[in-house]
């Protein structure tokens, strides 16, 4: 296998993240979130509910950040503050269902923005790279695993 | 073209670019510096020379929190403060080469972790990838161009 090659796989990939994530901060105009706020439904969706202090962690901001940060989408009725019902001293944020919508939506339109991009490629083409592309992510899990 | 697959390669693409994140982060760990930090140097390395209200802007941090990120990335000798040679009242932050270096060994260091996932690719598959990948990308910025 070529190294060059491989940087420039890296490169690409690298750099339609990039891309990618430039779009999606574009297409999150039309929402009323910020992007830190966006990052924050991001991680609830995946990991479910967490505490300010995990959210905090995750994201790289002081505690104080982090709660200002939510007090705003709590009154957004993005998130809603819920108490741990074995430890009532423990509350734990949940994404509410406005908020889910949201990250729904961007993918949406990341999806349509991917689309106009693919359009130009032969079927064959898109085949092959989606084929390849999952084959890849699900090498990185298997290697992840060991 | 199928919107299937359209949705499995966007899938694909945002689940990848995940996995070689978090695979940096791990990297990190080898430096002296925080996520943040390395955000920082991100955006110094693509962008130049950056004010403060720039950075902040950017990385959708506060102003102060910027500074204090800025304070301890300068004592460690990875950026310095550089004033505006024709207006004085102008300070620029400026990556240092240890800066650069981190940022470079970063890159190095995820293009050993993808030649590891690509390993198990046959040539040809490669190929198609860095072909395709860097058509994939190509087009991005044609689009954005108009």
């Amino acid at each position: 296998m070529e190294e060059q090659k491989v940087y420039e796989i890296e490169r690409s990939l690298r750099m339609i993240a990039q891309m990618i994530k430039q779009k999606g901060r574009e297409i999150l105009n039309q929402f009323p979130i910020t992007p830190p706020q966006f990052i924050a439904l991001q991680w609830l969706s995946e990991k479910g509910d967490m505490t300010i202090g995990d959210l905090s962690g995750r994201m790289y901001l002081a505690f104080s950040t982090t709660t200002d940060l939510i007090d705003r989408m709590e009154k957004n009725d993005l998130v809603e503050r819920v108490r741990d019902q074995n430890d009532r001293r423990v509350v734990r944020i949940h994404l509410l269902d406005k908020g889910k919508k949201i990250i729904e939506e961007v993918i949406i339109q990341r999806q349509e923005y991917l689309k106009d991009i693919l359009y130009i490629f032969s079927d064959e083409d898109v085949d092959f790279l989606e084929k390849n592309l999952h084959h890849l992510y699900e090498e990185m899990k298997r290697k992840r695993g060991k």
